[in-house]
């Protein structure tokens, strides 16, 4: 696959990733959505289709959309290391790209909301308990189990040309899909389950340029960036110690 | 495909898909049903099994059921304009039997609803907060990401026949179903996420004429017709730009 | 098929429907249930899987579990009449045996339960608002969309042998779980949406006999067995209308 | 397949049941989470998902993880009796490390949560009203259900080897998440749905373990191991018996 190839497509997916994920946020969190106040159980729903939608948009790319899945990939062999440039770069202007629209759909509800310091949420994660081991352990332990179930879930893997099969059925990635709105009901509680660093530094980026901007806390943010790589790369360890069983 | 079996079963499907839409707004908005109150999650699964029946049962048609997805794949190619009246008809008649068939449904709960303000919303979709061109963005973006899904799923795709065929699949189209879920919990809170001009106009014509009418909102009803459309368009043209690269 | 193989497989997979739907309905209405008021859309899953569960078991008889089926199917032509009562047969046995498991496996819930005036709901259907002709028009109506969509989705409708053949997918009767999930969602408001005569008939004699019983208001009792037969009669004349387009 | 390799497939697919079981429930339960009085529905999809991840993990040892489904598969001749004590092995072992791992990933909530006598309801299960022969009928009928339907769907069974062949779907094992799903919300009322021998029992030691102990209620715990191995059994042999016919 050319750079601009994994560029393009993985820019789409991760777009719509952030686009439906902080979507749902804004949903829950604004006053003025219809949605207002809906529960979890919603919230797992929006960010588990958000990665079915962006997975099947990024298919040719072989559907990473999370830099997380890309370098767990690569070190259990499946991704070339030089590609993984092209995969980060899309996936991480896509997720910047994705949360700027989430705003401009969800813009008069912003306008309207009166409790500002809840629209950070929409955007990018944060921990109900601040404390950076623990947190990280969170984050770690649920990219672990989604990284560890891509890779050793033979017809969720992309194929040699990193480019999954999945024949007649538009249904390909209903199976991560759930997955995603398990990892959400099951581990999102402690920090709001990033478990992709796209994902959260993408819409965080967005979020402290946009006009509802506001303290971005930085501090935190790379948590949600060194938990998931470090799952990601101790499934791509753990997946090949299992396999030599 | 003749114009009377375009018709016919675009009429059949879209029928189905305001019954069951429409229906599952009754259902949360009247106070003596059964699911009053029931959070929005319910009102995504009512609409998202709505396409999944709609469309399965419009299958020898093409399953469109859906005048913005007629129009963006036939900006695509993939759908002969000279067809496209004959979609667009079925699908705006069906869309209003439908309606008129769910308020016989539920005719004793509108008769016993205290609450008569609120009974349009059970037909068609109006804004939280009324802004003409950011309505607009919203209604945009969300059909946008609904037929670009659909044109760059190709198993979710009419074939050259404009029949997709799911092989041995009753499940053929319950892709489509989960993404209409996500895209009511993440794109739905600003204005109901009409995302289909027949959804939006027919039950509007049956709410002006049915014994439970109030002002049917006219100067609104433009918005959820050239939003999904402009939507459409873009991602016919989206789909094209993008399959280049 | 002998009369043998169908009575025993559409009572154990009716019995396994009324178990599973009772069920729902026990922990949702008595106030020692870990679900108790946990609102509609768990009463819809616990329905749909009610029935995903129910047909899977039942397939070596085609998976009919109702009566409305049943008919529907043979005015279709695709069950010979001869047939026909030993499907009812083993449809209201089963249906009446799972009810009384259900009544076991909640007995110390219904011991406890401080508001004996709601345990029939646990059984069988009722209207939110009485009144014959409209309560027969509910469930006409939502049992036509169930019939229709099961002969219209060729993979969704028993072989010449009665026999589906989902080939190796376990999923092969999720596809008649999402619709049931969504006509709980969008018509089932005024009636309870019984959609089937065995599920209510069954389970209302059971509670006529338990320990629990109470009025089993059987003046309403033929409105929930009149109604889907209508519904499923209309919709196998439909469908043969339809498809001579 | 070798003792080893049913050992630590099983012992890897149990611990994600019990990381994503537990995980759910400690989400719903303690009040720094996120999902924190999430309701029913989503404890049910947490639990399903925690099967899906568990069984799609555990595909190379046939994907029990459930004493009682091995047990229910031996007696009805699928399994060799020479290899159950392995797969249990591995099963206990697993679902108490899974247990230590959600500790873990909770580690915040459960420092901060205010009311520790509810905390062993996030580890192991419990009546609601207290008898033990009705508390055993429960965990029995629920676990009967669920064996009898595993055995009956030929695709849910695995092969001659032990390892069910679904082909290129990753949603393999949904269909048995959806059970799961619709086991709680119908049969989960009375004592939160074992039907898991090892689900129970290894989060219980854990739980006398962990910093978090409490009473671990072992008077209590013998039931959601015999009511399983119960149900299993007779659906065992009643699939024995239905195939007779």
């Amino acid at each position: 696959m050319s750079a601009a190839h994994i560029f393009v497509w993985e820019l789409s997916g991760t777009a719509m990733l952030t686009l439906l994920g902080c979507g749902v946020g804004a949903n829950v969190t604004l006053r003025r959505s219809l949605g207002y106040d809906g529960g979890w159980l919603l919230v797992t729903f929006g960010w588990g289709v958000a990665v079915f939608v962006g997975a099947s948009i990024a298919a040719p790319s072989g559907a990473h959309i999370n830099p997380a899945v890309t370098i767990g990939l690569a070190v259990n062999g499946q991704v070339p290391w030089s590609q993984v440039p092209w995969y980060l770069a899309g996936q991480l202007v896509g997720a910047t790209i994705g949360a700027f629209v989430c705003w401009a759909a969800y813009k008069l509800q912003f306008d309207t909301h009166d409790d500002p310091d809840t629209t950070r949420s929409v955007f990018c994660t944060g921990p109900t308990v601040r404390n950076t081991p623990w947190n990280l352990v969170t984050e770690t332990v649920a990219t672990f189990v989604l990284v560890l179930w891509i890779i050793l879930t033979p017809s969720a893997r992309p194929g040699p040309e990193g480019i999954p099969d999945f024949g007649n059925s538009a249904l390909g990635y209903a199976a991560v899909m759930f997955v995603v709105i398990g990892l959400g009901t099951s581990l999102g509680g402690p920090t709001g389950y990033a478990m992709n660093p796209a994902r959260d530094l993408g819409p965080r980026v967005a979020y402290a340029l946009l006009p509802v901007r506001g303290s971005a806390d930085w501090s935190y943010s790379w948590i949600p960036v060194a938990g998931p790589i470090a799952g990601a790369v101790i499934a791509g360890l753990a997946a090949e110690a299992l396999s030599a069983v």
